[in-house]
């Protein structure tokens, strides 16, 4: 099952950490938007040259360190169709170097709608009775404002192609409050929500004790991460908000259960633009961004890592 | 105002209604698709250009009479880089025919992610310094679970392209309630978001009254929207659940003020696959499927301006 492919993975690799793909055009080297500039005359050929070029040699650094990457579809979509290209090109290179790929596309929508998105993200699509895989994720984020039918057909073909799903708790940003921390006579709206998306995975449990349904809990909110943490030992964390968002090692490490397992903490601009950032350009150009990434996850990893007892061997 | 735009034009048409552009295959009328077989080989390219040749003969159909569609991205999102060109042609040439173009996206996410939605959906992108419009919606929808300041740069984005949004309150869905309606000490969460909804567009309010930060609030639910109606007398509504999703006239009619304005109307499958329906496919045959799709319109728009008083001049 997907989500124990996971856990080996991270086993493996001893690593509960996974670097966002998200390639704000800020945080790419100036190298590489120099050199697809010479490439391609064409602007949007060039970034998206440049985008590609800069996943592809952050993966080529981190695949034997790293267990999974998650490329944010936002910054791929603005650029249209070449960058939904770019998207699915940056997947099937992810996928091809052995990184578990969570796609960040936090939807929500209802009947028909929700079911092409499964079969866009988990199953296949039908071109006149040709059945083709488009974006091929391993695993998708969703966000459940919409309730129960809205989630179901991606729950059902997750089932169907062992893929997995992340829907949003808890959420890393200043305002994440706003509506899930809403108090009801039940508990805050992101508890039943939590309560929900524990018995929607009931029965779609892994080897490991983790459900395919798992969950965004966010790093800057390590009280309640905690909390949900306890209560909900079978719901697998996809834990935003270390590093740049301000969160550190304490606070995620409190999403992981006493079997040091359970959760996957990520961080996109510390790792992608570790070699803008003090401690890094001082000793490296812009060129040895790829070194730079490397060397922000093993230490990324190994912080993280002391803080829980992550087994050694796979199930 | 762009809100003034669409009322304005929702005046001068006397139809306060939208088509969604929804393009299921299993809608598109097989003389469509057997033509566009016959003319592409490749069943990815046949099936986008019988897509888009669907929408342009609905269009033509209906641009004298419709002010407004709205296009559900999952339809086109889900063929990858191909649908979403698609999707951009779609939008450009309703844009063309005089159609406000609503983009049904329920996007919600953080910070520079939300940032690159806006610059995407709302404003501008940049390649290398040159500015690129990518979708260029006039409105879209958002999911707004992830609190204002998910929300906020596409509000901003909207004010400096003169754009709107459409936040959802409560969905159509028979699951909607299931977050939704959960009740708190301040009403329940729906009730909660609306006020927040009624908060953020209070400085965005055109000239007749209405803010360009609208809601989305279902026609399934009519005791709920009559509520928030008359609570709320500045938002916009836009109502999907009418038609096939079972609203009738009536429960779509309490979405308006007294003024006859105050909302507009969604209707897919029951006009776009109205030559499938009973009471047409037996006078109709597929290939007058936009004929079929111009009278249930038409239907539609006298069914609602039977409920409504909508002012016959424009201010």
């Amino acid at each position: 099952m997907i989500i124990d492919k996971l856990i080996d993975r991270i086993i493996e690799l001893q690593n509960p950490t996974v670097v966002g793909l998200d390639p704000d055009p800020s945080y790419i080297p100036p190298c590489i938007l120099k050199n697809s500039a010479h490439i391609h005359s064409d602007p949007m050929r060039a970034l998206m040259h440049a985008i590609f070029i800069y996943n592809k040699m952050i993966m080529d650094a981190l695949h034997t360190i790293v267990p999974a990457v998650k490329p944010q579809m936002a910054f791929y979509e603005q650029y249209g169709a070449e960058g939904v290209a770019c998207y699915i090109k940056t997947i099937e290179y992810a996928k091809k170097m052995g990184f578990i790929v969570i796609c960040d596309i936090k939807r929500s929508d209802i009947a028909s709608s929700a079911i092409a998105y499964a079969n866009a993200y988990l199953g296949e699509v039908d071109l006149y009775g040709h059945k083709r895989k488009m974006f091929d994720a391993d695993f998708i984020t969703l966000n459940p404002y919409l309730g129960y039918d809205a989630v179901e057909p991606l729950i059902k073909q997750a089932r169907e192609y062992d893929k997995g799903v992340f829907l949003l708790i808890k959420t890393s940003n200043p305002g994440a409050g706003d509506i899930q921390d809403i108090e009801t006579n039940q508990g805050k709206v992101y508890e039943i929500v939590a309560d929900k998306v524990s018995k929607w995975g009931a029965g779609e449990i892994g080897s490991y004790g983790y459900s395919r349904v798992c969950a965004v809990v966010g790093a800057t909110h390590p009280g309640q991460a905690e909390a949900l943490r306890k209560k909900y030992p079978n719901i697998f964390f996809l834990v935003p908000g270390f590093g740049a968002q301000g969160g550190g090692a304490d606070d995620a490490a409190v999403c992981f259960n006493p079997d040091g397992l359970g959760a996957i903490v990520n961080s996109a601009r510390g790792i992608i633009a570790a070699y803008a950032q003090p401690g890094y350009k001082e000793r490296m150009p812009d060129n040895h961004f790829d070194e730079a990434a490397k060397e922000a996850a093993i230490k990324m990893r190994d912080e993280l890592c002391q803080k829980i007892n992550m087994p050694k061997e796979k199930m």
